[in-house]
Order: C-alpha cells, then sequence, then structure tokens
C-alpha cells in the first residue's frame, strides 16, 4: 500500500525524527553517547520485581481488605479504567508535591504518553481546537498531538520557561482566526530539552494568564525532584486556586521507564448537557478503556509495590538516583567551563544554559548542528548528541544541541566532552 | 468546562454502553450475571508471576544471548517499540495457527485494543476513508474507531459470519458516495457477541472478495482455541495468500487480561513517496511510539514467560480453561433447552443460537431486551445478560440478549437460566 494512503502522523517529522537519530546512534555503538534520554540504571535489580509485587499484594489485603481471590483478580484480571493505585498515587503527591488529590480524579496511564494522548484528544472537540506549547518542545508531547489530531502552536521559551508575552499573544491571534486556543503545555521544572525551569512569579503569572484567557495548563512533571541545590519550588497544580491545571505524571523517572507506568490528576468538572457532572478524570477513563482498556495490572503492581515499600515518598526513593543526575549535572557544566570557558583562546563562541537541574543541558555551537553533523561527529570524533532542531516545529534551534548526561559517569562525560571540542576546533 | 467542548466520542454510545451496564451489574451484586465477558479466573496463581519472570530472564540469556545487564535493561528501560517477545509470538502462531510469521512483522501492543486502536488510526488518511464491520459488532472495535476517529458501518451477519453479499453492496454503496473502504472487521472464530463462526468456503470467499474489493481484512481472534469438538478450521490469515489480512492477537484469554499484552501481525508493504519500502508494521510502530511508546516491558516479561514455559504452544497451556468453557457452553445450551425446548408450553417462543465455541450465546426472547427490562430482570429475578442492541450501531437485537458464561459454574448457569425463565414467564 501506498504510504501516501496512511495517516499522515507516520510520515511526520515528530514521529520520524527520533528514529533517525536512533538510526545514527546505532551505527555507533562505541560512542560517547549524550544523546539517550534514558533514565540511570545502574540500580536496577531483577530481584525487585517479585518483591514489588508481593508488597502491592499485601497492601491490598492489608489497606483494602482484599481477599486473596480478590486479590487475584486484582492481579489478573480486566480491572478499573482509571486505575488500582490512584490511592498511592495521591498519597506520593501529598507527601512529595505538597498536593491535596482525590484518587477518583486520577487516572493511571500506560505512560504519561498515553495520559497526553488521552487529554489531548478529549479537548480536541472540532477542527478550531488546538493548543500551545513552550518551544523547543518534548517530541512525545508533539507526537501525541499528532496521533490525537491536535494540532500545536509553539510559543518562545526563554530563560524564566514559555515567554509569557508571546504566549498571549499567539493566544489572541489565534483567537482572531477563529480558532479555540484550549490548553499550554510546559514543563515548568527542567524542561526537556532546554533545561530551564520557572521561577515562582513566572508561575503565578502563567497561572494568572490562564486564567485571563480561559484555558487549561497541562503541567508535566518528570524531573523535578533532581534537582542539583535549593528548595524545589511549588508545582503549578500546588498554586493553582481554580482548576486551571491538568497535572500529568510519570515513574518513567522516578521508578523505572519499561513499567509503562504514569497518569494524570483532571479534576475539573464536565458539565453533561442534561445538567449531570462528572469529574475530567472519568471523561479521560472513558476515552482510556477505548485505548488500552486499563494499565496492566501487573506493571501497575510493581510501581504499587515500589510506592509501598517507599511509604509513597518519591523523592526519598530516588536519592541514590538524584545524586548520580547531580554529580553528572556538576561535571558537564565544570567540563563545559574547562574547555569552553575563559581559559579557551575562542572563549564565548560555544555557550551554554546552567540548569538547576534534571538531565539537559543545551550547548550552542559556532556551526549548524544538524544531523549531518552529528553524522560527522560520530564518525570522526566519536561523540553523540541531539541536535536542537528536532525539538522546534518551525525552525530554530540550528546551532544548539542537547546534552543529555543521565546515563554516563564523570569519565565518560570528560571523554565526551574532550570529543566534541575537537568537533569545535575541526568545524569552526 | 462543558462536556459539549470535549471529543464526540465521550458521550458516544459505544463509549458509555459498558459504563451503564457496569452501573446496572454493580447495584445487583447477588444476581447470576451472564453479563461479564470476562476468562475464567479458577487457575490464576499470584505465584505464577515471579516464576514467568524468571523464564522471561532466563529465555533472554540463553536464546538471545543477553547478559545479565543486558537482562536487566530489557526488564526496565524504554524498549523496542514493537516489543520484545515478538519472536515467541511467532513462534506460537507457527506452532498453534500454522501461521509463517516474520517476528518484524509483529507489534506487541497494550492489550489487542492498542493494536485496533493503531490500526484504525493508520489506515485513516482522510474523511474518505472508512471501515466495515459485521454487525452486532464487538463494542471494542466500535469504540476504538470512535476514538481513531475512523467511521464505521455496520454489514449485516448470517449464520455462517458477515454476509458477502451485503458486504459488496455496502462497498460499492460507499464508493459510490466518494468514500474510500479500507478495511473489514471479522472475528471469524466465535464472534462476540454472537458467538458465530465463519465455514472455511464462507472465509474463502471473504478473502476473493476483499481481493476484487481491494481491501484489507481485519482478523481478530480471541477465541478460536475454545472449541466445543472437531478440527480448528485455518484462520484466514493461513489462507491469505496475497496479504490481505492484518492479524490481530491477544492473550487477554489464553493468559491473562490484567497483562494488557495483544498484537498485531502487519506484513503488508508499504512504499513511501521516495520508493523506499517498509513493514505496515513499521508504520503502526511509529504511532505506537506516540501512544504508549512501548508495551509494558513488566507485562511482556510475564506474557513471555508464560509462553517460554509452555514452549509457545497456547493450545495446551489453556487445555484446562477450554475444558471450562466447553463444560459452561454444553451447560447453557442444555439448560436452555430443557427450560424453553419441545417440552416447554411455549416451544418457539425463546429461540437460541448454537455455537460450537466461544464464550457467548444469543437468545432471541419474546419481548424487547432493553436496559430497563435488564433492571427489573436483576431487581425481580436476580439475573443479569447483556442487551444485544448495544452491539448494534443503529436499530437491531431488541429482543435478544448475550448470555456469557465463562466466569460461572454450571449450577449458577442452572440457577441463573431459571430465573430467565421466570422473567419470560413473566413478561411473556
Amino acid at each position: 500500500m501506498p504510504m501516501s494512503d496512511l495517516h499522515g502522523s507516520v510520515a511526520d517529522p515528530a514521529l520520524t525524527s527520533m528514529t533517525l537519530l536512533n538510526e545514527i546512534a546505532g551505527r555507533f555503538p562505541d560512542a560517547v553517547s549524550f544523546a539517550a534520554g534514558r533514565p540511570y540504571e545502574g540500580f536496577y535489580a531483577l530481584d525487585d520485581l517479585p518483591r514489588y509485587l508481593s508488597a502491592f499484594a499485601a497492601h491490598l489485603e492489608r489497606e483494602h481488605s482484599l481477599s486473596p481471590a480478590q486479590v487475584r483478580r486484582t492481579f489478573f484480571q480486566y480491572g478499573r479504567t482509571k486505575g488500582v493505585i490512584h490511592d498511592l498515587i495521591a498519597r506520593h503527591l501529598e507527601l512529595d508535591e505538597g498536593l491535596e488529590v482525590d484518587p477518583e480524579s486520577v487516572v493511571v496511564t500506560t505512560g504519561c504518553q498515553e495520559a497526553m494522548v488521552l487529554v489531548l484528544r478529549a479537548l480536541h472537540r472540532d477542527p478550531r481546537d488546538l493548543v500551545l506549547a513552550a518551544t523547543p518542545s518534548y517530541v512525545g508531547f508533539i507526537g501525541a498531538a499528532r496521533v490525537a489530531g491536535m494540532p500545536v502552536r509553539g510559543v518562545a521559551e526563554g530563560t524564566d520557561g514559555i515567554d509569557l508575552a508571546s504566549l498571549r499573544r499567539q493566544i489572541g491571534a489565534a483567537r482572531a482566526e477563529g480558532l479555540r486556543p484550549r490548553a499550554v503545555y510546559v514543563v515548568p521544572d527542567f524542561a526537556n530539552p532546554s533545561g530551564v525551569s520557572m521561577p515562582v512569579p513566572a508561575r503565578r503569572a502563567l497561572l494568572e494568564l490562564a486564567a485571563r484567557e480561559d484555558v487549561l495548563l497541562l503541567e508535566d512533571n518528570p524531573y523535578s525532584m533532581f534537582r542539583l541545590d535549593g528548595e524545589r519550588p511549588p508545582t503549578l497544580r500546588s498554586l493553582d486556586a481554580e482548576g486551571r491545571v491538568v497535572y500529568l505524571g510519570s515513574f518513567a523517572k522516578s521508578a523505572f521507564a519499561g513499567a509503562r507506568v504514569g497518569y494524570v490528576v483532571a479534576d475539573q468538572v464536565v458539565v453533561g448537557v442534561d445538567g449531570r457532572e462528572s469529574l475530567f478524570a472519568d471523561e479521560l477513563a472513558k476515552l482510556k478503556s477505548m485505548v488500552t482498556l486499563n494499565t496492566s495490572t501487573v506493571a501497575q503492581a510493581v510501581i504499587g509495590g515500589f510506592l509501598v515499600e517507599n511509604g509513597c515518598n518519591v523523592v526519598t526513593a530516588t536519592t541514590r538516583e538524584a545524586a548520580v543526575y547531580r554529580r553528572n549535572l556538576r561535571a558537564v557544566l565544570e567540563g563545559l567551563e574547562s574547555r569552553f570557558g575563559p581559559s579557551w583562546p575562542h572563549h564565548g563562541a560555544v555557550r551554554w544554559n546552567t540548569p538547576r537541574g534534571g538531565m539537559f543541558v543545551v550547548v550552542t555551537l559556532p556551526f549548524p548542528a544538524d544531523d549531518a553533523t552529528l553524522e560527522y561527529s560520530a564518525r570522526r570524533f566519536g561523540v553523540l548528541w541531539t541536535p536542537m532542531h528536532h525539538f522546534y516545529d518551525g525552525a530554530g534551534g540550528l546551532t544548539q544541541v542537547r546534552l543529555s548526561f543521565s546515563v554516563l559517569t564523570p569519565e565518560e562525560i570528560f571523554l565526551g566532552l574532550d570529543r566534541l571540542a575537537k568537533l569545535v576546533d575541526d568545524l569552526r
């Protein structure tokens, strides 16, 4: 069959660019890779899995008074569409984020990816609907929008996160075209790919803007516990007095990615034509029942056991990982400084940002850093990185690269930066 | 927010009818329920899960020569989009269905539900595209189509499955309207809800029609191993000489439903505008990467271990379940015969079909069997069933009920039929 007979998204750069980058990476297995956005895997142990399963079974018996037969049914049968670890997730959000969340407003999803698809599909009533997203944007969000058929308009990002003046202008422009901006997607803490965070005043201003413009905020929060130093700022959700925020959560970085367990907190009230009220979570659950029925009960049981074992305190559960990411972020920043800082004869030709946490640093090079340059970098110098232009829906980021450091050692980081310096010397 | 601002599918009967039926069932927990379409759960054991995980880990080390670190990565990290048990599924299809399947053409999905969503989304290029489905239809398929934005037209079903003359007429009518029929959805063995199967000549005729009309066949096969007696007929896929069939598979009934592991076999060749060829499976995988990234690795590991332990022979692995379903199907058919057969004074007023396997029997009553009747039946007589009209996209099945017998004992079946007989006496 001709590709042109298939849904447009299969040929969309948002869905194909990561495949292309993986292809390049796959051809250079011995290169130092700043490309992979995977969590650190040094602490994984197969023995954890049966222990987590048992811990969750014990939790169901103890806290929910389930009989052994009911526990078996929870593990093996079709399950509750909104999930079976919603109470544990609510407890985690209370302990780690200071959020008061009704467990009924939680939908456990097949990774945060499914949560984004469900929210975008639900908000796509007709072709007038669109969402806005800080640019550069997480490719998973753009891809989810493509699959859901939801148009996305990019909004410039500054050093304080999404640019509010641009956002207001974009919303106004869309309305002037007869379109309907429904929501704004943001990662307020250590955004992927930029590493940028929003200061608290910017968060408050964004919430005010959302209220004034009557749009939802889709807050995605996978990285906030991986902070270099200082206090964790409040989430948008915790500053939100009037239900503007749909909160997207993930256990991919805190527990493990393979489980594919994420969630969405959606306590907005939906009013039917007959006046009956429901939670937005329940409407999302209707869609979920036709996408995946329910999130794998075994996967939920594993994540549930992880939560139970850690008293639902994910920040303390991820102390070791957080230390690795801190160590590596420091190594990247120090390594960049020693190679391209004031002691470098060409000081200023290479610039970078200084995120206070997360997994990513953005470096601006004195030459275009496109896919061809990546291939050259890998082949000639043995170092991989991600061209930032993939995270811009139009042109943008052409001389920028994302350095991801989550799975490396400091030694690998310094070796990789030495190689990057050679690339810079070669192409400068 | 007003419901009318959300995607139309959240208010669609295909998505809401099952919720409504579950609500009614939930109010009558002590009723005998012929409503639940769940697999039998008497053989589930929590201890199976860690054993399956170990068996799959050993398989990865032994058959794929993975190091312990690589095994851990397979279990815990983001994984291959098309899945990690594709080789085991291909082996199962060879052993149990006589199918030769390239493992690369398998996409492991979050239950068969996600497979349907991916296929329907991929085939929905523009508003002219539509699919056809035998009616009464599996609600999960109709729901997947709603979420994917793919229109479905129903085609009458006879005692030999989908009516080929109606199908040809419908395809012709759609084309005359400028529309583009892309695929036909069928469950050739023991369809849900009708229990109807297609004889081999009807399968061959359907394949011929598909070739002549240039449409794909979406073959869904969750029940074929649960056969009352006789030889299992060949799948459409095994009779398919020219790649017309996209094969949808599930482990919900053969292993267990909670895992949410299904798959699609899609070895059709897709040709890009540049002439590059890919498998349809690879295009589906692009969409999957933006819906769920990859099927939960833990869930795949559990199903993978189940397959490894059983030498990938699912028919022999499900011998005990098959015996239960056979016993129960016989009980339902004998129970109907003894209550509404020739010895009944009103013989002929209640009719039923006689499926040769599966989990469902359809009974035609001498009065409308709508949701209000169901509520009355549960409240007054303590018996639940599923009104067939929910499986018709328009009007249809108004006096029919689906009896599902998978989770009952013969004693419960006879008690439930006694109660059904009282309902008939009351309303006849």
